[in-house]
């Protein structure tokens, strides 16, 4: 009996996909491009898993339609195992990539390979090394027909909430990595959003990281509940097997990045929408990397602690949380007026339950915003009502830590969200009065909605 | 006599452009696509003008090797334009594009038609309508030795400082083009700080329009004088001609963009640099045309005013208004370095100093720190001292106007970006944690350097 479907690209993640799938009871070929990987899976005799060193008999181990699922790294890679197999496919075979492609290259892929009659499918993985073993959230983006043909597989691999698969059919072209790459931009906000979060209890609050960890724990209780409240309150908890000290103290405060948060601020700004705060938590990795400026200009605090209240950090967080989101959710509907790809929102959130890195008890009242048909999550009642109850709290809460000279760009970059929706007044008065002085861009008046061009300091001068 | 140059497209920028050339005694042809400009034009028998209707005739009338304006718009315009003339033209010729373009569409072109032999300069021009009629700020890049053949008409026709030309060769390529576009990011950031500086002066300090302007005027007396600076000073003295009231307060708070000042905000994420002052202050005009978010969300502002420290205010300022210039400088940097440009920061410096929105006291200072060989801005003992000093100001005035509940995004962003140089603590242990525990993405430890993964939970769970 022929394989099921084929993984190329054995490191963990395909590895790990693999093994998910043979879990399901699919028969598995396996191929990579150094032999050695191909040789220890065999080696270990796993039953439904079907090692190949040679790719013209692995695509030939196939049942047909042919199902190849690609997990090696972006860019070049993809490209050179596309035409490395592409001679030994048939029409309507098909092709998934599971890596962290950039969109439009997707999109540029699924075009050429429609030619040639080979579906492609961007297909956006969440959920780490763990999560492609035991569920991942699947966002799977191609022919909608051909969709029918691994539907079957991949929503079995995936996470489960509440009985239903967290994979769902995305959408035409690049949409399905784009659906990942703007989860990884507000992945890096909500990350960024509770390091602030210990910075303000640790440094304003004198909290010690046992007790932050205590504290998040207490807020797992709560609407703010999540899958990066668990871990962060599990990290701060965590002992250095090394030294007596809690580990989160031995580690070096500097942040890496792998790219997926750069794009979707780049994507953003290109489709002229504001995603402050993913932006921003892009910025303060980037920033954390400045090592000149930072041993230079590096100030001991002498600042003295205060008792805050940990209700007024609560509500602060989950305000500016949901505000991370809303910009994610804001730029998918965005997207998808903008590239025709008719994005069901409701059913994003829905994937995202489970699975992912951005798992969030918030995902639940976003799907329950979209049922209710919410043109944008913000001003449905829910989260309008958060906003004005919370928005006290998060002025107080970053006013405190800006009195203590702690680094918030995620904090003020939401209140200045929040100030610039509810203050009548945004300065933009001067600016349109600045552009019509020296480049004669015409402003509109406040009582006739006249648009008009003025003599700037004749009358005066 | 032939003529010496030509410009094509005579919009008002175009038609300035020319007339400046003619007033510094060069005999200009003039080209435009729809011919009453040119018409217009002639019809006023401007000693030194020639217009053309016919673009053969035109091109005839040039001095070999010839040398061609475009003052079209950006994009596909500046494309047909080349195709257009491309026939008509010989090696050796020369062709200038003064739009605002596109630096890699102005590589690309450059490329295209060095294989034709024909010189390609991307040309920045800042100063709007009077400055190319009275002297702008010129910015050429291209091919260096040809440069000769061009370099006495810009640098006549540009604004003077100190006797020097506002003109200099930038470098190859689009390069000339990057440094305008840049420039217009700065320009985006400190219109967007004086305009926080109103906010805060008249909401929560309760200074009226013409006090302001007067706070403005005194200002322009010390070193944060600049033309931005002075034109904000008139508008906020300006009447309105059609009601008792100052003009600034009948002008709708919601402002356009043309678009440079969100690609410098992509260029920079390309270039993994934080430029957040810019991106802020392109954010804050997207922000103002939320309509709907900031009609449903619009409060009355009922906080007393207080009494403000100018001093304070104008040291946030000055400092707020430094890094700008620093991000924009430090792009400018960056991007000679990643794409070989060579670009000479002390004379991008020198040539703001006149003609340009941009200019300022603050360019002498720049110029200087270059001069002194400094690395990046902010490390030289000048605007080193300048953060250290004005630091506090800038928290305290960011505090009050967020206790005021005014929109900050410069502000804040300053503030952000300092506590983020000088706070040693930014949380981004806790980034690495997270991501080392859903992605075994590794951290650094801080005792002996040692790059390690551990195994999250196990010792605690």
């Amino acid at each position: 009996m022929k394989n099921n479907i084929g993984v190329i690209g054995l490191g963990v993640m395909g590895k790990n996909i693999a093994l998910n799938m043979i879990s399901k009871g699919y028969k598995v070929a396996g191929y990579n491009r150094s032999p050695e990987k191909v040789r220890d899976l065999n080696a270990q005799n796993i039953q439904g898993f079907d090692g190949h060193e040679n790719i013209e008999e692995f695509i030939a181990s196939l049942q047909t339609p042919r199902k190849v699922f690609l997990m090696v790294p972006a860019g070049n890679p993809v490209d050179l195992t596309i035409n490395a197999i592409l001679p030994l496919l048939e029409p309507n075979d098909i092709i998934m990539d599971g890596g962290n492609s950039f969109h439009e290259d997707t999109t540029r892929r699924a075009k050429e390979l429609a030619e040639k009659n080979i579906h492609y499918f961007g297909v956006g993985v969440s959920g780490g090394e763990e999560g492609a073993l035991l569920g991942p959230s699947i966002m799977p983006s191609g022919d909608a027909q051909a969709y029918t043909q691994i539907g079957p597989i991949l929503e079995s691999i995936s996470a489960h909430k509440d009985n239903q698969p967290c994979c769902t059919y995305i959408g035409p072209e690049g949409s399905g990595h784009y659906v990942k790459m703007v989860h990884n931009g507000i992945e890096y906000a909500d990350m960024q959003l509770l390091a602030e979060t210990y910075l303000i209890l640790k440094y304003a609050g004198g909290y010690t990281n046992q007790q932050i960890s205590q504290i998040l724990e207490e807020w797992q209780k709560t609407d703010v509940q999540s899958y990066l409240v668990e871990i962060t309150s599990k990290v701060l908890k965590e002992k250095d097997p090394q030294t007596p000290n809690d580990l989160i103290d031995m580690i070096v405060d500097i942040a890496g990045n792998k790219g997926t948060g750069r794009w979707t601020s780049i994507e953003a700004l290109k489709q002229e929408f504001n995603a402050s705060l993913l932006t921003a938590a892009y910025h303060a990795r980037i920033m954390s990397n400045q090592t000149t400026l930072r041993e230079t200009f590096n100030e001991t605090n002498t600042i003295p602690t205060e008792k805050l209240d940990l209700n007024t950090i609560f509500k602060a967080y989950s305000l500016s949380k949901t505000l991370a989101f809303a910009q994610g959710f804001g730029l998918y509907k965005d997207a998808s007026e903008k590239f025709g790809w008719n994005l069901n929102l409701k059913e994003i959130a829905s994937i995202f339950r489970a699975g992912c890195i951005i798992q969030a008890q918030l995902l639940q009242e976003i799907m329950q915003a979209y049922e209710d048909n919410a043109e944008e999550l913000l001003l449905h009642p829910r989260f309008a009502t958060k906003l004005t109850e919370n928005k006290q709290a998060l002025k107080e809460t970053t006013i405190i830590g800006l009195k203590h000279e702690i680094a918030l760009p995620l904090y003020t970059n939401a209140l200045t969200f929040i100030n610039q929706i509810t203050n009548p007044h945004l300065g933009a008065n001067i600016i349109q009065a600045q552009r019509d002085y020296f480049g004669a861009h015409t402003y509109q008046r406040t009582d006739n909605n006249e648009i008009e061009h003025h003599n700037w300091g004749e009358t005066n001068d």
